[in-house]
């Protein structure tokens, strides 16, 4: 097996290359990054530029069953900097599938999208047939990504799937620039022993697939056969919804009333007006069909978190 | 009133064009395209490259109020000529509105999207909540361009409107590389006296909409307020759904017997695969609500054909 993943160096592409090899010792693994964190033992890492031809062609060549497409410019970043986020979700994409297009045979691309897809005046609850109407430009550039995708796929040029995430709590490491990233941080930090300040509000509702399960859902989308996919290529998810009210209370039930309080909150009005626009609740029948799995429950996430990222919490 | 065509040399275009110097004798109209055939009185035509920003800034540049950007390859040369059709029709879109963005105030974008961006496994009549899935490259770039287009006006960049143009008939001049081309050839070559073989059968359903109609609309697009226009800045526009047998039948009673009986068929399986893609059947209430109207009836397309390109009539 030889396997490419794009943005190996963030959170969920070591985590996804770090369950490749542990399932497939004698998998050739490249992830390919503008930066790396910790080495991933089993993988090569190579820094490079996603939106440059030459760079990609460095490890998008020879004979590649499959690429993970991860990198991205988060949320925030890409509306913060318009030209930063076409370059690279936009024409990176379009980079990696002409890459892609020139190998020897066409390889499966299983492509990260996002639930931002969707946004503005939805209806109570999605489902397979709602039309993405993106309301940031990150959200804009994955939803072109797919249609890519797809059409690279129609023409046999690529065996492309497209996945659209829920937001991934509970992230680790710093908050970043995604919009979202309050999400994880309201269960993250408290568990540190750091005060956090929740820029939403208690009712704010969110979307939410667990690293783990994001990891299986990529490893599952490469594993389906290309017939199990819609000529779109693309899913939503499965997911769970949770208020932040809510994940503070799973967060007291597992970690206690003391942890929990260490979550305050602070409105910001830039954050809020993105979230806002997100959607909250969905029906999935197609990718559970498919196999694809939500979490649990909160509480369940926080602890499949404390024990993935061996969590000393800070009682 | 400053106005830029773009695909000004085409059939559309020109037409366009025609309308607007006959509306406003005092308006500034560029028409940008690859090529040009008869001139038109009171525009001025420069010959460029849409996927070339230096080229393109020739003309777009100063206080421009309304960009017309009806460029494009067309649906049958996309498919076979895959990269032309990424470079112009998603490059040049790009291209155009990262030109746009650089003008000393927003211009009103009117952008000529397709039907096209429908296909596939559809429902038996299409309404303003389908989900794009084309199934052809060209249905796929435009539908990315529309993406674009709402992207960039969302963050006031442009003032953008992109109109889903329905079949257009009854082009005049010779057939092109659009699969569509029969639709028209039908009703046009029979009418001048030339014998026309049909590449798809009899009861082969089209949604159309003739050229007097879409230049309307077109027009009709610039004038509306942006507050008229849903976030996704896109409206699937009115047609009729006529299927070849009832428009032969149309033409028999505009023209004669004998004209129609110009008229044999001949099957082509390439042209039957993409035509066999596209939708019939919609209902466009929101179009309506937005005063966009489709012709009559069959027979008026005709008629009006006839009456504008003051054709002949060869009984």
């Amino acid at each position: 097996m030889n396997i490419v993943i794009t943005g190996g160096g963030g959170f969920l592409g070591s985590r996804l290359a770090r369950k490749l090899v542990s399932k497939d010792k004698n998998a050739y693994i490249t992830l390919f990054d503008a930066a790396f964190g910790a080495e991933v033992p089993g993988a090569r890492a190579v820094k490079g530029d996603i939106a440059d031809p030459a760079s990609l062609g460095e490890v998008v060549k020879g004979e590649i069953d499959t690429v993970f497409h991860l990198a991205a410019v988060v949320s925030g970043a890409a509306e913060a900097d318009f030209d930063l986020g076409m370059r690279v979700n936009l024409e990176g994409t379009k980079n990696l599938l002409e890459r892609c297009r020139k190998l020897p045979r066409p390889p499966k691309v299983v492509f990260s999208s996002s639930v931002a897809a969707f946004g503005g005046d939805l209806p109570p609850e999605l489902d397979d047939s709602t039309t993405p109407t993106p309301q940031t430009s990150y959200g804009t550039q994955k939803v072109m990504g797919e249609y890519l995708i797809a059409d690279y796929s129609r023409k046999g040029y690529i065996d492309g799937r497209s996945l659209r995430l829920p937001t991934i709590v509970v992230r680790a490491g710093r908050p970043n620039a995604a919009a979202s990233s309050f999400a994880s941080a309201i269960i993250r930090e408290p568990l540190n022993g750091v005060p956090l300040e929740c820029p939403v509000g208690p009712q704010t509702g969110i979307w939410l697939l667990s690293p783990r399960r994001v990891v299986d859902a990529f490893i599952h989308a490469a594993e389906l056969p290309a017939s199990a996919w819609p000529s779109a290529r693309v899913v939503n998810l499965p997911g769970i919804t949770a208020t932040v009210d809510e994940m503070l209370k799973a967060l007291e039930r597992v970690a206690g009333e003391k942890v929990k309080a260490r979550v305050s909150f602070k409105p910001d009005a830039r954050i809020e007006a993105i979230v806002r626009t997100w959607p909250v609740r969905f029906r999935t029948p197609r990718a559970l069909a498919m196999g694809f799995k939500p979490d649990a429950d909160a509480q369940t996430l926080i602890r499949d978190y404390i024990e993935d990222e061996n969590i000393k919490v800070k009682a």
